[in-house]
């Protein structure tokens, strides 16, 4: 397994950036030039195809094989819930890492069919972030604590890893974060969660405006803005994304929220997503308006709105799917088959 | 293994549509009520939950589950290649039969993956279909007995059945068919199939064109229609659709080619289609169109157009992911879960 560099400050970091790896361009060469030699017309496999150079790139090897899935989820608790903008009481955020621990959620039963290895993360449950309304999420320290916790729940050895979340409260959290990172109005990336009404939308539209103008003058930092607005769950899932990239295993984000808290890496240093991908499209609003503006383009559309990595790991199946295809087709030589009119 | 009732003429597969089966109401009703006790906000899994009901519904149980998966696919010669409609030649079609049985193509990658049982099956290669542009594709005879053979190889003991096919031409003989169904114009249903350039995308919508106009009179029946501009492979995957209906196995349809044929039966016999989900859609132009006719949304949007039953067994994926979310996760009760705020 690879040692990630330690990170202690906001400092360690930023300067974590400077370090990103690119793709193995001969990898993906391989993978382009195989691709027209299978025996299928050309482009026939979509997106498929597009996965395959994608998987060669970022692992770093040709052909590129998918035999070692991880999924990792991050639990946090946040203080902005007292303003009752959840469908659901805080307690939920706990009870639910216990069902993740006992096999009981959605995520279970995904990881299970994909052969998937999962590792739930509550971080610091015990200490619910600030009231974004009133104060930074998180001080530096507790940011970068979250921060390097993700990095080091990222197993080096995957060759690829899903990323999620569960925390009640964190639909606000990331709209905030959404919302100061691309500005627009905080109805823009406010949206039902786990499933509020119409009158709590407005009320949860409110705190992520009343948040964002507080901390306004704090946040042209992208990762400042992570660590005011967001929450301990997104903050391990942005250190996952960069250790991930250095360990040159590719990521499959989840929705509204995991694409959001990796959304601040790209906003600090365009380029440190490239390794990702994202498993699916929530109907949370601000899911698409985020994919938008990162131009990426879901590989799932199931209207799924759980969030645990559900949509990420469900994605698996189609990244298998590509890189058994690219491995194991016969070739236009190989089978015999004409390749032109 | 169900025994189908034997076909001998068009009649008799016109009265196989009196006793077409309807939904497990009982077990349909079971999914219903399981889905909102399960650990997760109402609907947070999207289109899974309505795949659990729907496969409730068809394989008359609940639970639902998919333990044998299987996968048929028919391939067709057809007389209409002559014109040059397609990018490659028509010896393509018995290649690909080898391909397929030695292991070397896509959908063999596939259903490896997803553990789906695979059979081919070439409908009397040696004989294309005669030229539409100047007589029926088949005579009764020959269109019952390819019907016929696509029932048989349906294996009543399966719980999923993905329906593809192969067959180098076949994207005109879909088109002629939709056009003959749907009317609009015949540009609306060609499009590049395998890869045709423009040049040969005007000569192909002609094609088909010429030939919708030379069965007009006689295509007020749908299944007149297939008869006459369809090809063995679309007599074949409608005569599975049927007999899957009679042995209470869900399918999944696959793209454009696949989603035609099974249209001449919705549209000959609305509901008749009811058992049926599409695996996933395809960009060739003519599949948006006649899923809109037929009022159903695709699992998958991965830009494939291989055909073969590929994009249906990939969303075999979705499928189990459905059915093992709803009987494996734990209920708010069992977990100790709040549910409400």
């Amino acid at each position: 397994m690879t040692r990630f560099p330690a990170v202690k400050t906001l400092d360690d970091v930023r300067s974590l950036f400077r370090t990103l790896p690119g793709p193995d361009v001969d990898a993906e060469t391989l993978a382009l030039e195989r691709e027209p030699q299978l025996t299928k017309p050309a482009g026939a496999l979509g997106r498929l195809e597009e996965l395959s150079a994608w998987l060669s790139a970022w692992q770093g090897r040709h052909p590129p094989r998918i035999d070692k899935p991880t999924a990792r989820v991050f639990a946090g608790a946040h203080g902005v819930t007292r303003h009752g903008i959840s469908a659901y009481p805080a307690e939920v955020t706990a009870q639910m890492v216990a069902n993740f621990e006992t096999g009981g959620a959605a995520i279970n039963q995904l990881c299970r069919l994909f052969d998937v290895e999962l590792a739930i993360h509550a971080v610091d449950l015990e200490h619910p972030t600030r009231d974004i309304v009133q104060a930074p999420a998180m001080d530096e320290h507790d940011f970068v604590a979250a921060f390097s916790l993700g990095m080091n729940a990222v197993d080096s050895n995957s060759d690829l890893l899903c990323l999620g979340e569960m925390g009640i409260g964190n639909t606000t959290a990331a709209a905030a974060v959404a919302h100061a990172l691309y500005r627009g109005a905080a109805t823009d990336w406010t949206g039902p969660g786990t499933g509020i009404q119409e009158d709590a939308l407005a009320v949860k539209a409110g705190v992520v405006a009343e948040a964002v103008q507080l901390h306004n003058g704090f946040v042209a930092d992208p990762l400042d803005a992570l660590r005011r607005l967001g929450g301990r769950e997104l903050a391990a899932m942005a250190g996952a994304v960069v250790a991930a990239r250095l360990a040159r295993v590719p990521v499959l984000l989840d929705g509204f929220v995991c694409t959001t808290a990796a959304a601040a890496l790209e906003a600090y240093a365009p380029g440190a997503l490239d390794h990702c991908q994202v498993g699916h499209l929530s109907p949370e609003p601000g899911h698409r308006r985020v994919l938008e503006r990162l131009g990426k383009r879901p590989l799932l559309d199931l209207d799924m709105r759980l969030g645990e990595a559900s949509g990420a790991v469900l994605a698996v199946a189609v990244a298998k799917a590509a890189a058994e295809c690219h491995a194991g087709m016969a070739t236009f030589r190989q089978a015999g088959v004409a390749d032109k009119a």
